[in-house]
């Protein structure tokens, strides 16, 4: 990854000097991993990285950038403004997802904040070749794992059970970490869109919706796929299913440069409303991965986002009915110029035959 | 746990509509776990539970306090405003971890929002008996968890193979997920208080630094220890290891209610200046443990904090150098009237013979 190009790249849309303090976007400028530290940027000037004494000597190792390290003790804020100050700079833009009692220390310090919407997001949400390879790699990691937990999903096995054996082989196969509590869901809990999963064993002739993801190299991976155990028997499940399936195929169909992001979420329920599963479909298409596993852009109605080559975003209608359960399927998808690009590679359905599934 | 009681008790003390949004706080006061939802209590009136879709029928399940149950379906401000709007109320209350954007669109709607230090924190410092026992048993699945996985720590694994073992070996004994992510390091990388695992493999002759954390029912267990793996050789490590040991010692000593935070930090301090490794404990002594791993109060320098009965903190004394690397020690305490009670039962210290090791 090229810290310092993106670094220069954002500089140039500066107004004046901005703190970055999203530690996602503080990895993205600078290839830090930890959990507190804050870059302040002075554009085509000096770069200060500002962290305690348990990251002084970690960040050294990680920042792929030219910048200044400081130590403040347990003041980050008073830090900061003795270098804002020592500056020429007449305003200090700061990301808006700080909090309200994190900038009320700034004005204290009489600094002259200024919040604004992180101008990083939207750099974030276009990946790069070296960026895209990493996010195949937690794919197919993902995958991997899912694979190998495949023939355990079967009669008499907890939900709990099964995300901790996907969990274990995402991490055995290279993952740093979850990317986000792994969902899994049987029975009638699956009509809950992030059910957590508990000791409740899965029964035959049911189904299980498994939503699960890993971070790699610092990115994100996030995939749900609805696994029968047995033959279902549930007439509304497979009709559910199809119109999912229909869904998809649509959405993936328009997904291109150009296009609104807005209308891939209307034309998935445009199709769902034929069967009349539109109602049943209680969130928004989607959203983009990266370091986060939700960041810009989403895929929803009230989206204002165009899709742009280079973007990574999630497909994934659901359908939940607190009567017989829900399903969901979820494709992580590239645009390209003219089209896109699917990254995993599992199948959407499974045979049903439990243990002796292979994916 | 006694959500509805909670509730009542943190009303007495407010003088107007609250919104809490911190997710922490609202399990805390309303038992629901989800990733997002908004709770809007008028003290002594009617309480308002604020979530989208995905968590509606999670929201019913979950809330174990009398609410009345609001869904929105992009806007979560819109909605609360609405809400807000049709009561008498004058003002209303926002925890300020808000960032900045959130309120600011509370203000584009004309809602009088008035930003304010949460006083649940305070509520949540102090353990009640059911609490205690949960934590407790986090304690007791993470240290069952350490000990399934001591043999393994020899020469010749990796820092990422313990990570993944140990926090296995959590969540198939409960866990519902790990409390932080799992810090693994051994030799020079020892130095790095929050080290993340990497592939370096344990040579003989060294020691491997573990700190981990796993968190069940919604509640966290957070613990340090240091595991020779043959005869350690580096006489700084057994110098500064002995430092700590006492410097722990004092520190439990101390800790009682009425205490404050900042003189138990101090006297480890003093205790570590004797042998010359007090400039080398380069974190704060420790912090509250519960719903979140890190929460009030803080023992550190800087803390204004009273010591009080049924807090739970660590006491993590850490002596790190880029010449030899770094110890730490973790215990978990219950704070009592008349002294502590460690939570944690595995030794301070094992016998460096790697895979013979048995806590």
């Amino acid at each position: 990854m090229n810290f310092q190009s993106r670094l220069e790249r954002l500089e140039k849309a500066l107004e004046g000097p901005l703190l970055v303090l999203a530690p996602g976007n503080v990895f993205y400028l600078s290839g830090f991993r930890g959990s507190l530290g804050f870059l302040l940027l002075f554009p085509g000037e000096k770069t200060f990285f500002f962290c305690d004494g348990r990251y002084v000597t970690q960040s050294r190792e990680e920042l792929a950038i030219e910048a200044e390290i400081v130590e403040f003790e347990q003041d980050a804020v008073a830090s900061i403004c003795d270098v804002f100050f020592s500056s020429c700079a007449s305003r200090l833009f700061v990301e808006d997802v700080a909090s309200v009692g994190f900038i009320r220390r700034f004005e204290e310090k009489k600094c002259p904040v200024v919040p604004c919407p992180s101008p990083v997001n939207a750099l974030r949400a276009v990946k790069d070749e070296a960026e895209i390879q990493v996010i195949q790699k937690a794919v197919t990691i993902a995958e991997e794992a899912f694979k190998d937990v495949l023939p355990l999903i079967q009669e008499g096995i907890s939900e709990h059970e099964i995300a901790v054996e996907l969990e274990y082989r995402m991490r055995r196969r290279g993952g740093e970490a979850v990317a986000f509590p792994t969902i899994v869901a049987s029975g009638e809990r699956a009509a809950l869109p992030h059910a957590r999963p508990t000791s409740r064993k899965v029964k035959r002739g049911e189904w299980v919706l498994v939503d699960w993801g890993v971070r790699v190299d610092g990115y994100c991976a996030d995939l749900t796929r609805v696994v029968p155990v047995g033959e279902v028997r549930e007439t509304s499940f497979q009709k559910a299913f199809s119109a999912l399936l229909e869904a998809q195929t649509a959405a993936l169909e328009l997904i291109r440069e150009g296009v609104e992001a807005k209308a891939v979420d209307q034309k998935v329920r445009e199709v769902l409303q034929k069967s009349g599963f539109e109602r049943y479909f209680t969130h928004s298409l989607g959203h983009g991965v990266g370091i986060d596993v939700h960041e810009e852009p989403k895929l929803s109605a009230q989206s204002t986002a165009i899709l742009r080559r280079g973007m990574v975003v999630t497909v994934e209608p659901g359908v939940y009915s607190p009567e017989w359960g829900g399903v969901r399927l979820e494709h992580m998808v590239l645009v390209e110029e003219e089209g896109c690009r699917v990254l995993d590679t599992l199948p959407e359905t499974f045979d049903g035959k439990g243990g002796e599934n292979r994916a």
